[in-house]
């Protein structure tokens, strides 16, 4: 038999899965902070319902198999189920209608660095019937920014844009029937050369002028007031425009009031989003010294979410971490403290076991006062206990022999600082909670 | 299309799933309380790993497809996926080594009440190289006792018994060539009645006298101290008898001494658990009213994990909280209290319109200070916010007019006890997180 894990499913050493369950706790309490309740919806649905909407590169990386009769698919995303839940269930939800969710998805794509074929999504969306207010774009933002504040890690920038603005572009340059094919090459802009870009919009059939145009709008930079009255300065009237306009405004206005710093949202107006079904505003999420990561964290506004299952309008905005990505790649830029493969705080050992039940009646007591704690029940040489006590890099460690025992006190050993004190159990429990 | 979620698939609505994970909070924090790791391991595994051990019953349920030349299949449990961790990682551990894992497992059995083809299993296991400490086994019953003293369910007792013991006892009748069909059968004696055991055991080709012998041991009973008793009149002096009634007595003794209320420890000597693979302490849990919800949390001691994947010897303990089940059980007995379908403590509500940036920076300074808060954006009659306030069940209510904006006050309403007080900001945080 060969012995292994699949080649794109991440599994972890319990120090680096410490670190990775940290991270989801974040972003989990964060979510609940901004009022999102959470979701949990099935890894298996029907084919018939996952793949109602998608494409062909979704079926080819689709899990798909039959158990007896039914033809079954293991989620790829967990917006799809997002837009069954809606559909199922909207009788019984209270909108506006916030729900995160917290989950593994399987893409069987070609193994490769860096892609995963299972990998967890941490996605939040507010839903409303009909309408929602704009302001829920703001709040998004916020989440994102506290999010990332919150895991401490390197200096980020949330890029921002309203698809409507280039819509309304575009329908002022009179091509607004090639909107959709011009959105996904936008989106595309950071990665191909300028020469390349023109190109494949001239091969759209558009005039060279405009595409020049098209070109000096997407770069239109400057700070974002500066890119605010760029954008008015063009004078374009119409319905689309305007709107965008107006959003974008309201968002960054907003956002600040959110008590976000205006340092960390710079908006873009390359940034589109490829998918289709974007309709408002656009997020990507950059860290500043790594571009190449990618986003790692993403989303939009968009009309409608269940349009495919059903006819009632549910708009929608939100964003998505890619979290075991992520994961990997702040790991192999160094950019993760690992430490120890235990969530202890203290571990106990003892100088010879018959103090064992000491330090058993010592490790309860700890546990009740909320400190994971364990203690080393080997019996071998005192050597052994301290090279395994130095090996999980456990904060404190509480030694307990002769003296101990018989003055009720315990010998306790703040492995960082490597200071080593004498002290009761009410000073030991305060030392260890501080 | 039919807009549908599998059968056997649990999906709850949000305030359920509030309750749902909580109670996977609960665990998880107990489980690193006493000092788990977390291990999250994939879904899918090649059917090969997951199948080597497996005999028609699991084969039949799996889900099992190919994708490419690659057989694949998803984890049915997570004590295999654990030992394919340890054989394969154990280089890489720290022994001992205690994981917790909880996680989805899947299961393609015909869909009946009360059981789900996806469940959560709530696991840990705590394992050793060559020898593991039975004080461990004492440890695996006060994490029973803490997390279902902490969930606050309903009163329940520890069933534990030793298999040495059972098998020691068949060795001193001479029929240890049977053991593993008693104990199989044992394991049913709850479900049948007395006389249909009997006759099960008779079918064995069992002599009459030995049965009866065998039923009067499985159903001795008393407190723990007289069967403790009891097993040491029968006067038994095979080791597997002795080292079956050493064991319990320190598991029991141990158990006491990590601060476990004996009224929620039982020995039961008609508990066996089905599984070839235990072979000392054997735990299940019942609620004492609920009898019919069967073991809510089983699981024992095993010599050797990884016996299929490696030669290596890794002795283990430990037990699996069924917690779909679990929930489902409690939810249909009326047992779960399902509040609001929002984990917010605090839901802000404006006269007009005009105070909404107010409430807007009110949320952000909850937040900040840990609170989950949210605004009410829609623009509506202030009767319609008030009619939303109720539906969601938030525990305090702020209210944002004229006055309140002048006086730079807020006027909070416990929703609970229906009190309400105008106050200020500093005051108001203190309430809401008392």
């Amino acid at each position: 038999m060969t012995l292994r894990t699949l080649p794109g499913f991440m599994e972890l050493l319990p120090q680096e899965q410490i670190v990775m369950d940290r991270m989801k706790a974040v972003i989990r309490h964060t979510y609940e902070l901004f009022g999102f309740a959470p979701l949990d919806t099935p890894v298996l649905e029907t084919a018939e319902v996952l793949l109602s909407k998608s494409g062909g590169d979704t079926e080819k990386q689709i899990y798909e198999f039959k158990k007896g009769d039914t033809d079954l698919a293991m989620r790829f995303d967990l917006t799809v189920p997002l837009a069954k839940y809606v559909a199922l269930y909207n009788n019984d939800l209270t909108f506006p209608f916030k729900r995160y969710q917290i989950g593994k998805v399987y893409r069987g794509e070609r193994p490769q660095k860096g892609r995963f074929r299972e990998f967890y999504q941490c996605d939040i969306d507010i839903i409303d019937r009909d309408e929602l207010s704009i302001v829920y774009d703001a709040e998004v933002l916020a989440v994102i920014y506290t999010v990332f504040k919150t895991l401490k890690l390197p200096a980020f920038k949330i890029y921002l844009n309203n698809r409507k603005l280039l819509s309304g572009f575009l329908e002022s340059l009179k091509i607004e029937e090639k909107t959709v094919e011009v959105l996904r090459l936008v989106d595309k802009i950071k990665k191909i050369p300028e020469e390349a870009f023109l190109g494949e919009l001239a091969d759209l059939g558009l005039a060279e002028e405009l595409n020049r145009k098209l070109l000096n709008f997407i770069k239109i930079k400057g700070s974002n007031a500066e890119i605010l009255e760029a954008l008015e300065a063009l004078q374009i009237s119409n319905e689309n425009f305007q709107t965008g306009l107006n959003e974008l405004k309201t968002v960054i206005s907003q956002a600040e009031m959110q008590g976000i710093n205006p340092q960390n949202i710079q908006i873009d107006l390359s940034i589109t989003r490829g998918l289709d079904y974007y309709t408002g505003t656009v997020y990507e999420t950059f860290f500043d010294e790594h571009p190449e990561f990618g986003s790692v964290c993403s989303g939009g506004r968009y009309d409608n979410l269940s349009s495919v299952f059903m006819d009632k309008k549910f708009p929608g905005v939100g964003i998505s971490i890619g979290l075991t990505r992520l994961f990997d790649q702040l790991k192999n830029s160094g950019l993760l403290e690992i430490e120890g493969p235990t969530p202890n705080r203290a571990l106990i050992i003892v100088q010879s076991q018959e103090y064992q039940n000491l330090a058993l009646d010592l490790v309860g007591k700890l546990r009740r006062e909320d400190i994971p704690a364990d203690v080393y029940l080997r019996d071998c040489k005192f050597k052994k206990k301290m090279e395994y006590a130095n090996k999980i890099k456990v904060p404190y460690l509480i030694i307990i022999g002769e003296d101990e025992a018989q003055n009720h006190v315990f010998t306790v050993k703040n492995m960082k600082e490597g200071v080593q004190q004498t002290m009761s159990l009410d000073d030991l429990i305060k030392e260890i909670k501080a």
